[in-house]
């Protein structure tokens, strides 16, 4: 039985910013969602953030966030100040208390799943979360003893307190703890602020408990906190990292994987091939064999197999197998692509379904249009799906073939087998297996052009 | 006289791959046409991929490439196994064997030169390609001895096999060989498979012919292997780099030289400027004093004097000198655009010859179209070079001007001087010093937005 | 008071460039304006260019520069013989001589004031600049005594010369110098070239006079010199990160640093973020709150609060708060865009005045246009504001809507309220609460499409 408390009180001066530090969003989640989702593995049964800087603004950011707490920290007098604020909330719980930082976004469900096991394994008082860092400088270390892989905290000493041996140490203390509540609720009300900053220290409480473990990170990266927005891009490179490794193990060719970003939403299949500059966000699934970018963007989007994407944008839709998108290509709000098809270039596609083996190569708008199969829209063509007032629909039959810059005034429906000749404007339906023309007379003025440019000159 | 020998049977299983891994891309050739290419100066007289998974698949992807040979190892016993299998292929042959691997496509040509003439010169049974590695670990170490150059190789030990002292040595096996194929030949039937993996092992027989030296590889990335996705991407970078520093040394400004990627079959001239984010593909030359990008990819085109081009996609066309092309043009299929020419956003251009000084500047496709000179196209001009059956071509004479909007429906010839007015549809060719309107007469209704907005809001 | 002498005759040739090297751009602005720009701080009297390769080249692309003077150094005998070059236009001057590099253009101003500061304080004959790198091989070493932070030269050795022990002395000559002038000019004559170049060395001058003094450079990349463009773009690199580095310092988000580009006449507010692949130039300013890119290019440009552009490009043009820009927009030449505008994919804006709440959504061409508020311009309209002679302006009221691919021809004023149906050509002002119809009545030929099919598969 775990309860999660996580420190999110701080202002975070240093990100220079009007937004409190912990709802500053790394790849899509704010840090403290981050947090909230590496604690998942534990089960806690509840889950209370302590808030301080701008405490309702952060409330309300996080109110979408089901079973959540708040507890208020109006002072911030430190880390062990900010864990007596659970006091009243915690009365005769007897279960263990998971204590994690709001700026600390990559920790990984494992590494926290290890630190409740071992501090469970082994009826620990406390459990701290320590990793070797290849500058250790500015951080506390932690002194241990033991054997059996069991590390027994001896010793916790600040950086500037360190003898000159105590600093070649390079264990230190991640802040991160477990403690069995009961014990710490114990040492909590005692604790006293004798430092320079005059502030109450959770490392005290640590002291006055026993057993004390220490439990190693795997990777150091994991504890690292955002304190500016360098770190933040760093921390960044780090989640990236991880991703992208992850996905080329899984047989997933990223070209140049400095240059793209992908989000841990997002799901490739195996032999998907990701250009660079390309951007996979939100709820994506891609599907073998396609190749997506260079400098694409695809959001929220289902792309079938043996799908090409090149310089396009694609959001909140689905592209069916075989078809090939761009370059300069966007499709939006519900567009959704039969197989074979093919977008071309300076095409928008907006709450648009398409048959099979449609070609929308050029220079074309589509919104609210469902079309047949192997339909053809002319380059230029354009839905005039609003009218000022609103949307209307417009519906477009099998092998329909669609004139350069034509214009569909919706509501409309065009049969089967229409032919819209070039430069036509349709405003009424039209049945299948007919062509339609709406076309003026041109009207030529031989020696115009000479005669007005004299005027010009002269 | 060589016969050059690659070991294509792997299925590479950490690639995740559907697809054998030698015939995975690295920068636009699989990774078994690599191997290939880099041994030409060697002017090797046959040249045999052994095969054997997904044999008959690598056989048909391979079958473009001229002059090689395919022998198959059906069960993969080992690299011994896999040139054993040579041995009726080779009978009689006097000459010697260079043993490479399908998934080492990083080395140089200048490489396997200096190994093969180091063989030749010291008439070696055996010489094979070894590295100094920063981190030797999990390779087999070669022990050398010799003077003036010549390293005679003492031993081969495996990385488990190594004593502590012998895993300071940083030279490692390489797994390129030469041998001189009749020594090999005597020696081949007789290996053991002795070995927990129960493989033939090539460095058995390597230990059992005389005399054997070792040529070190100037630089170890060279000899790198690709096993899985991260590896192939550490390939790129690797062959990207040699390429991109290549360029910077002949007198090439590449601003952010990590973004950018540059196939080795393109040709760039001294004093062309790359910007960032920009990518470089097949038979492309870039002549001097262009600047290329941001965002922008090139395919097989030739670009001349002192072009700009802003995200911009150019594939298989030609662009003269001067011509300032983007942000968002697509220029493809044979698109030849004269000197001085401007194309600006939003413009297509496929299978179109562009006269000197003409400017097609927004939002218009060009198709099948050949122009003067001084002809400037209007926003929104589109040919309808495509009646539904079958391509059309236009023809537009010098110094003729198209409105906005106006449509060229082919086949169609546009004379010279000739003014096509704004929102004209065109289906019939016109003389030179023209103007031409097709435009009906706008009809008003006076009051009408105030009386439906009234309707809509009651 | 001093005079700024700066070094900039040499030809660069492993630049294998037709232009010299310090006219070589970095980051917008030229090696040699960089130069210049460092010495600001210190408040010349006198700037003077000593020029050779290419003079009257250099002294034209250098001409728009105020306050600099042009001296020519005919030969190239050495960094001596280009000082010695000065004494006829220095004649009489009693204050201090800097000298810097054309082609060393990191030192930040700081650097330089405090190298004069410390001259001036210590009434030294001369002063230099010194770096310590990590690897100062081939660099000539400086050797000082002293203590309370001043360094007196005591002796300086080419690498070449320095004995064992020499070599690992890591201080070495950065080739910047102050010198008090008169001092100088009585060494200057008689400098000899007792050397395999057979050239005058301003070192020995150093040498001649006392006392002489070093400062240390606090980073040592402040004084990296371009002499190829592998380095050019290693000064870019470190350029760049110099000022992400202060912008994130300052409170804004770069998603992805190492993929944009910001120049340092950029302007920045906290909480603005920068997405991948964007480019930031000139006199560009983006106020809190915005998120621009991915693959966005602004230059010279004013952007809004809570502005968003993605994948877009914007020069010379000004964006008022809470715009949406993008994807595929291009903004130029003046555009102005109020309050709350829509700018959507393909969309052109050219010399335009937007009012507030203004849409222009999709494959639209705007030049020369100013709107009312509460515009909305219809996919595909397009002002044709070029009658192929001259351009006119196009003047849109409050509320009025174009219809899809309708276009206006300028000179042309539309009322408010005005609706123009899709498919409209207009080229005649409309009064208010107008709708405008213009479009011809479509003829039907049923049957005319499998007529023609049967046509042509026969």
């Amino acid at each position: 039985m775990v309860v999660v408390a996580i420190l999110a009180a701080g202002r975070g001066t240093r990100m220079k910013s009007s937004l409190p530090k912990v709802l500053h969003k790394l790849g899509g989640l704010s840090l403290v969602e981050r947090v909230l989702n590496s604690v998942d593995q534990t089960q806690p049964i509840r889950r209370i953030i302590i808030v301080g800087y701008q405490a309702e603004f952060v409330k309300t950011a996080m109110a979408p966030i089901p079973n959540i707490e708040f507890v208020e920290q109006t002072q911030q007098l430190g880390t062990g100040h900010a864990i007596q604020q659970l006091l009243p909330h915690l009365e005769g719980y007897e279960g263990d208390l998971l204590v994690l930082n709001g700026d600390v976004p990559l920790l990984r469900p494992e590494t926290l799943s290890n630190l409740l096991q071992t501090h469970r394994e082994n009826q620990n008082a406390a459990t701290i979360l320590t990793a070797h860092l290849p500058d250790p400088k500015g951080y506390g270390r932690v002194f241990c003893d033991g054997d059996g892989g069991k590390k027994f905290v001896q010793q916790m000493v600040e950086d500037k307190d360190c003898t000159a041996e105590q600093k070649l140490c390079t264990r230190i203390n991640a802040g991160i703890y477990c403690f069995r509540w009961q014990d710490l609720a114990q040492v909590l009300p005692h604790l006293q602020a004798n430092n320079a900053q005059k502030e109450y220290y959770l490392t005290d409480a640590v002291t006055q408990v026993s057993p004390v473990m220490a439990v190693d990170v795997e990777d150091y990266q994991e504890i690292l906190g955002i304190n500016d927005r360098l770190q933040l891009a760093g921390a960044y490179e780090i989640l990236q990292n991880r991703i992208k490794n992850q996905w080329m193990a899984a047989g997933v060719t990223i070209v140049d994987p400095s240059s793209v970003t992908i989000d841990e939403t997002v799901e490739l299949y195996p032999d998907v091939i990701i250009e660079p500059q390309t951007h996979l966000r939100g709820s994506t699934i891609i599907h073998t064999g396609s190749t997506i970018g260079p400098g694409s963007l695809i959001e929220n989007s289902q792309i079938g197999e043996n799908v090409s994407v090149q310089f396009s944008v694609i959001t909140d839709s689905s592209v069916a197998a075989g078809v090939r998108i761009g370059p300069y290509a966007h499709l939006r709000g519900h567009a959704h692509v039969g197989e074979g098809c093919r977008i071309g270039n300076f095409v928008e596609l907006k709450n648009t379904k398409l048959g099979t083996k449609t070609n929308v190569a050029h220079l074309s708008y589509l919104g609210d249009t469902t079309t047949g199969t192997k339909v053809n829209i002319g380059a230029g063509t354009i839905t005039a799906n609003y009218d000022g007032f609103k949307k209307h629909p417009t519906t477009i039959g099998d092998n329909t073939k669609t004139g350069s810059n034509s214009v569909l005034v919706a509501p409309l429906n065009l049969g089967s087998n229409v032919y819209i000749a070039a430069g036509s404007t349709i405003a009424q339906d039209i049945p299948d297996d007919c062509l339609v023309i709406a076309r003026p007379q041109p009207v030529l003025k031989p020696g115009w052009v000479s005669k007005k440019q004299n005027e010009m000159n002269s």
